[in-house]
């Protein structure tokens, strides 16, 4: 059974079928020309919107609908997270091959709708469309946070900290198994996911798989008000940096001993042959967040992480001068290197 | 010059420099993670989404770019429309092949600005990103209403008149017309859109590429609450009857011969030998609103529609039999038949 043996009408109850009970707030819900809810007192609202492609930021070979389902939601809430805003609302919009088989849609729908109830986030509406090739799924997400509370990339001044959470470079290193894996099983002819397993390899994979957002260590970043600016990991370490100092008109200087790198990602990239600190900067999908703090502002920092289960490293200074530098320290003097370019989508 | 002869950055700077100057609610514009605004006070939020889809809801061959543009706001503003709100603010989300021509991107960006500015809507933010075949818009906007003047489709009473703005089927047969002009230009090796002047019915085909929709009717039916249920026609009459019917609880008879079906459209669907009335009832696009008034409104409806440029026809009446009858007064007594079922996307 496909999706195209069902309505439009079905599709969307199978949706709503998923879903938690809608909020009081929600005054006419799914199955109108539009959502109409009632804003919240007193805050603002923080929006935004990220398509997920096939075949650009998923390839269904090894992606399960349920990852798909969760890395569609998982991307608009991390950036709702380095807003440092809550989750409220989202719209979907799915552009669906016909050929998709109706298993596998509630599969997604299943791991889109896990991630939103995890975050308290509610479904109000959206769109179903069909597809004449790629699956598509578009999320568009509203989140509310106060005045003062909003975490932008443009506050970081010169002498404050560059922080991290989490650590890099795994998910860029999990996609990568995935990708050989996959090859490997289409030539053996066995399903993928098997190999990954027998060589340990399955956390990383994970990492890619299912993004987690840092919702939490946003929210309390921008209630503690220990950022100065603060954006998240979607395209790397090295394009975050870049794009903080670039928004908040400083330098940056990386100190290259002490980002985080995956342990299993950096064995994963040494083996490879690669440079695992320029393959764990550059890569994308890690979702953790890059966020500066002025100076002296550790014990706040320190409180506004309590209770939160990421890591935060300190990575580097903001400077006056507006160079990108990376430091390495070796027993002789430390050379400095520019900070490698990011990832760029268009060109 | 192709978008991928661009960084995104560069792309998105091109697309603000189309736009309005960022008002004074928007507090964190295009840029950053994520756009912040302030709500308006003491109004509801009215929210939707809708994507287009190269192959699916429009053809390049003769689609300008600008027309694509267009259409990927006015589908989301007719929704608004049926909901009775006034326009606020939109997100876009481009999947963009990276063949498209820059200057059909530029194209594309101004069709959709320019309407925006009609509307007084602002695009806050979006997304870029790469497609590996189509091309894809999709939009989100958010409007306001306040609280007793949205619209939805589940008001309708027994008794309640029927109405529909403007014409139907002119979409529909533009789009016909577009392709047969289409296909002979493949075929004679000139280019489209010279036929089609020629043969006069150039009216359809814009009707087709750039609907208007009717967000001054629709804001004017809430304001002066003489619609108990409204939608817009992205799916044509027959659905439009439908839908409302079902969601209040009603049946409908609709008189065939009130039907407003356009004159241009009637004669080219005579010509090609089918049902006028059954192609303009179920052909799409047109983004009419259909709409449903208690009786004895028909004062108020006239102040409602007064100086809004837009023809109302009254074309049935709700009754408390669940039927969906389409009834054909003759010579003889009227005949009725079943309204012809509407389009449905995934069957």
């Amino acid at each position: 059974v496909t999706v195209s043996d069902l309505t439009e009408r079905e599709l969307i109850k199978r949706i709503a079928e998923r879903l938690q009970p809608p909020p009081g707030w929600l005054t006419v819900g799914i199955g109108d020309d539009a959502a109409v809810v009632e804003p919240e007192r007193n805050r603002l609202e923080v929006l935004s919107v990220d398509a997920i492609v096939e075949g650009i930021h998923f390839d269904r070979r090894f992606t399960p609908p349920g990852a798909i389902g969760h890395r569609a939601l998982a991307v608009n809430l991390s950036d709702l997270a380095a807003m440092g805003a809550a989750p409220r609302l989202a719209l979907l919009s799915f552009v669906l091959p016909p050929a998709l088989l109706l298993d596998d849609f509630d599969a997604l729908v299943s791991g889109l709708a896990a991630l939103a109830l995890r975050h308290k986030l509610h479904v109000v509406g959206g769109n179903l469309t069909r597809s004449p090739g790629p699956l598509m799924i578009d999320v568009t997400v509203v989140g509310t946070a106060k005045r003062r509370q909003v975490l932008t990339r443009a506050g970081a001044r010169p002498g404050d900290a560059i922080y991290v959470t989490g650590s890099i470079g795994g998910a860029a290193a999990g996609l990568e198994m995935l990708r050989h894996t996959a090859s490997a099983a289409s030539e053996a002819k066995h399903p993928p996911g098997t190999d990954l397993r027998a060589q340990g390899l399955e956390r990383c994979a994970i990492r890619y798989l299912y993004p987690e957002p840092r919702v939490r260590m946003g929210l309390a970043l921008g209630r503690n008000r220990v950022a100065s600016a603060c954006m998240d990991l979607s395209d790397g370490l090295a394009d975050g940096v870049r794009q903080i100092a670039e928004a908040s008109g400083v330098g940056i200087i990386v100190d290259a001993a002490a980002i985080p790198v995956d342990q299993e990602a950096r064995a994963w990239f040494d083996a490879q042959g690669g440079d695992a600190l320029t393959s764990a900067m550059t890569g994308g999908d890690d979702y953790e967040l890059v966020f500066t703090s002025p100076p002296r502002g550790n014990g706040r920092l320190r409180a506004a992480s309590r209770g939160i289960d990421v890591a935060v490293t300190r990575i580097g200074i903001c400077t006056k001068a507006h160079d990108l530098i990376l430091r390495r320290a070796g027993e002789g003097p430390p050379t400095d290197e520019a900070i490698p370019s990011g990832y760029t989508h268009f060109r």
